[in-house]
Parts: C-alpha cells; sequence; structure tokens
C-alpha cells in the first residue's frame, strides 16, 4: 500500500462521517426526512473523496494534526464535487441513469429534486467555509475566493459549457485538442488546484507556496484526466468518443504524462525549498498512483 | 413618487451596469463571448432589483453613502435571486417558456445551458461578496455565511423542496397552510432577509441592529407575497391556484397584512431607538408600497 492509499485509509471514513453530519447541521431540525436523506445520498455518492483527501494531504505533508475543523474546510470541496456530480447526470445534461453502480440523484428522486439537491450542496460548501473556527477571517475569505472562482464562470462550470461546445465541434483537429487542454484544465484541474489551495490556506502559507501547491495540482488534474482516457483508450474507439489522446495520439499523451509528471514533481521541490516543515513524500505518493 | 421610487430610479441603473460589468470581471478574457452572452441575458432579466435595491436601502438609512464595493455587495443577492430564477423555468422544474415577457434563460439557450448558468451565477455570488474592498475579512465572513444560509438547504432552497411537496398535497388545510407560511418564509423572505443583513454587515452593525433588521425583512418579504396572492386572488381562484390568501380566506389575510406591517414598523422602531445614525423614513416607504 503506497502512503497515500494509508492516508486516504484513515481519513475517506472519516469525511464521510462529516459530510453525513453536516447535512443534519445545515438543513435544521425541522427540515423533511426525505430532504435530508437525498443530500445525504448525494454526498455518499461511492467514491474515493479524492478532493477532499488532496486538501488534508496538503495539510499532513505540513506536520499539522488533522482535527475537525480540518477536516470541514476539505468536506466543502466534496460538496462542490458532489453537486456538480448531480447536476451532470441530469436529464438536460448528460441523462445518466447510473452514477458508480447506484442510482444517480435525478434518477431515484426526480430531475426538479436533484437540481435543488446540487443547489444546495453548492450553497452549502461556502457555510461549511464561513463556519470554520480554528483559521482567521482572513483566511476564510481567501478560501472562499478560491473555491468560488475556481469552481465558478471562470473555472469548473466553464469547463463543462467548453465540454458541450466540443460535443458540437468541427473538424478542426488543432483547435479541438487546444479546447480539450482547456476543458481538462477547467473541468477537472480547477477543483483539484482548489483542494490544494485550501489546504495550504488552511495552514496560511505565503502567496509563494500557495503558487507552488497550484502548479502541482494543476498538473496533477491533467495527469489524472490524461491517464483516464489512456485506461479507456480502447474502449473510447470502439464507442467513438474523441478523448484528448485520440486527438493527440498515443505517444504524444505519453510524453505529456512524462512532462506533467516533471511539472507537477518541480513544484514539490519548489515547497521543500521554500517550506523547511513541508514533507513531500504523501504528495509524491499521489503522483504515484497516476498510471500505476 | 415615494421616497423608496426615487432611490430605485437612481440606483437600478447602476445596479444594472455593475451586473453587467461583472459578468466580464468574473468570466475572463479568454471565456466564450456566448457564455458571457447567457449570464448577462440571465441577470439583466427584466425586474425591480428589490434585493441589491433593499441592501442599498439599508446602507443608505444610516446615512452612508453608496460607493461601487456597497453595489458589489448588494448585486450578490442579485446574483443568487436570478439563478434562482434560472432554475425554477427549467423543463424539470416550472417549465416556464417566458419570465416578464422574454424568453426564459433555457427556452433562449437549452435547458442544459441554463443549468450551467444558474450554477455559475450561485458561485459568483460569494466570489462577489469574497472580492470586497472597503469591509473587514470578518464583515466578509459574516456577509458569507448569511447569503449561504439563507439561499441554501435550510433557506430558499428548503423553500422550493417545500413548495414541491404542496403541488403533490392532501386535503389537510390546516397543515398546508402552516407549510405555505413556511414555503413563503424560506421560498421568499430568506433571501429579502439576507438583503437587509448584508446591509448591516456591510456596515458593521451589532447584533442587536441586525435582529431589528432581520425582523423588518422577514415581515416585509411575508406581506410581499401575501400582497402577491392577494393582487392574484380571482386570477388563482379561476386558475385552481391555491395561495395562502384562498386558504385562509380574504378577511383574514387582510388581518395577517396589518399584523405584519406591525410588526415591520415595530423592528424598525427598534432600531430608531438602538442606533442614532438611523433614519427610519426609506424603510418605512419601501413598506407603503406594499398594497398600495
Amino acid at each position: 500500500m503506497t502512503k497515500f492509499q494509508e492516508f486516504a485509509k484513515e481519513y475517506q471514513p472519516r469525511v464521510n462521517q462529516d459530510l453525513q453530519a453536516e447535512v443534519l447541521e445545515q438543513t435544521g431540525q425541522q427540515a423533511p426526512k426525505v430532504w435530508q436523506e437525498m443530500l445525504t445520498y448525494a454526498l455518499l455518492t461511492p467514491g474515493k473523496r479524492l478532493r477532499p483527501l488532496l486538501a488534508l494531504a496538503v495539510i499532513d505533508s505540513f506536520g499539522q494534526s488533522i482535527d475537525e475543523d480540518a477536516i470541514q474546510a476539505a468536506t466543502a470541496l466534496e460538496w462542490v464535487h458532489a453537486y456538480s456530480l448531480v447536476h451532470d447526470d441530469l436529464p438536460a445534461m448528460d441523462n445518466d441513469a447510473y452514477r458508480r453502480g447506484q442510482l444517480s440523484v435525478h434518477a431515484m428522486y426526480g430531475p426538479a429534486s436533484a437540481v435543488l439537491v446540487g443547489d444546495a450542496l453548492q450553497a452549502g460548501a461556502f457555510s461549511l467555509l464561513a463556519g470554520l473556527t480554528e483559521v482567521s477571517a482572513e483566511q476564510k475569505v481567501a478560501m472562499i475566493a478560491t473555491l468560488s472562482q475556481k469552481a465558478g464562470a471562470n473555472g469548473m462550470v466553464l469547463g463543462q459549457v467548453l465540454d458541450m461546445d466540443n460535443h458540437a465541434v468541427n473538424e478542426d483537429k488543432v483547435a479541438l485538442a487546444a479546447v480539450l487542454d482547456q476543458v481538462y484544465q477547467k473541468k477537472t484541474a480547477d477543483l483539484l488546484q482548489a483542494a490544494a489551495l485550501i489546504g495550504g490556506q488552511y495552514l496560511g502559507l505565503n502567496q509563494k507556496s500557495l503558487g507552488h501547491l497550484a502548479d502541482f495540482a494543476g498538473a496533477f488534474g491533467l495527469l489524472f484526466q490524461i491517464q483516464d482516457d489512456l485506461d479507456d483508450y480502447d474502449q473510447d474507439a470502439a464507442e467513438g468518443v474523441v478523448s484528448l489522446v485520440h486527438l493527440v495520439g498515443l505517444d504524444q499523451a505519453q510524453d505529456l504524462v512524462m512532462q506533467l509528471k516533471i511539472q507537477a514533481e518541480t513544484a514539490l521541490a519548489g515547497l521543500v525549498e521554500s517550506e523547511v516543515s513541508f514533507d513531500p513524500e504523501l504528495l509524491t505518493s499521489i503522483l504515484s498512483q497516476i498510471g500505476a
């Protein structure tokens, strides 16, 4: 088991516990039971909890113990990720009735409820960050600015908009590859960057170190998505799905993976240099998952 | 023209200008033009801009001049209100092709885009508050906590959930009236309360004064919704729509309006007592619109 797998094994259950507890807290005593059920169902969709775990891994990498407040900061990322999945699966969007082997939220509770569940989850993420108790107001504002920008009209949601455009596209392969690169950045890497940054902002790191974290997580996010394409290469080809890997070719995609790994490692080396308390082992171990 | 009508005439254009400018700022230089168009279309839907105007009216009532930063704080409320209208109109929700005489966002750009426009508008509201420059970080966190709670799983979105339940209801008129009362509170009054509170938090008022503002805006929100029912009384009856007014009867509804007006005026009197700089004229004038 890698160091990150051990870390995930320890903290995934705590993240899940908190997600469940936060629903009760945010809906209030008088909320209809079925409403709490829907929100819990959406948040506890089977998954790796990669975004909160990345935020927590950053905190752990600086030798900080992980308390309830840190978990709450990290789960805010899962509230946003969960909302995006619920809305993605809607009939008006990807129309997926299943998500990781169980009924998607709209298939289970109807599309109107799924719209509202997603909307409430997004608002809840900001409530969680505003309600932290162990960090300064300045840190909370920085975390909220990060999350709202990386998730919003110039971040994750824009990634979805660009992705929709792709479905309608054009034969110009170079332009399409550029768009896909942007889609991957916005749709996947932006929220992973937010996770790493929120971990760093929780610790009160300076702008230079936050820059290294953003570089690391940006490269990691793209790696993560490209590796996903590589894994699905034959299946996508059979189904006629055009991924970035199909556009640029296998060789160039593997070169890109090597390049991005170097970029991520360089960012970690920068952190080692600028922060004496930083231990790169755990974040290096996240990287090593890719392609393993 | 009442004092509030004059105030609205002065500040509505500035609010609209800011809404437009903020879209460009929040989407970034490279955003597709059509994406900026969609967001602008949603934000500039014809309307009174009541929520930002209420926040600004609170600021003005304390003798503070209204600068760009105050307008930005106030427009955050319109970003949330606009997102809720875009999602309400979706085919999966109310399926309205028109909103105030023009095509709704989904009718204009398709339902997938409408989901994404709403999602981006909600995130943008929190970016706007996090990006204020003239208030302390503590004030920004307080405003963000207010907006996320009043708009979220125990606020405006819960109002929608309860409202959906109503459509499916039951013959128990008393219970239904209680639910409607809660629907009105959550669906309409909560965001108006957020508007008044955000105005007060922008000024840095103490908890006691914020409590008076919340009481005022809560009563005003219910008044606003009940007056709407009274205005539509005959039309609703003809169309078989069951409003609170139909449930409790015209006489009792008019009693309720009187009661709520007294409640709102009492809250303003409380503010006059606790804040020497507070002039109740403008907020009293908002109240006088109701039923006029």
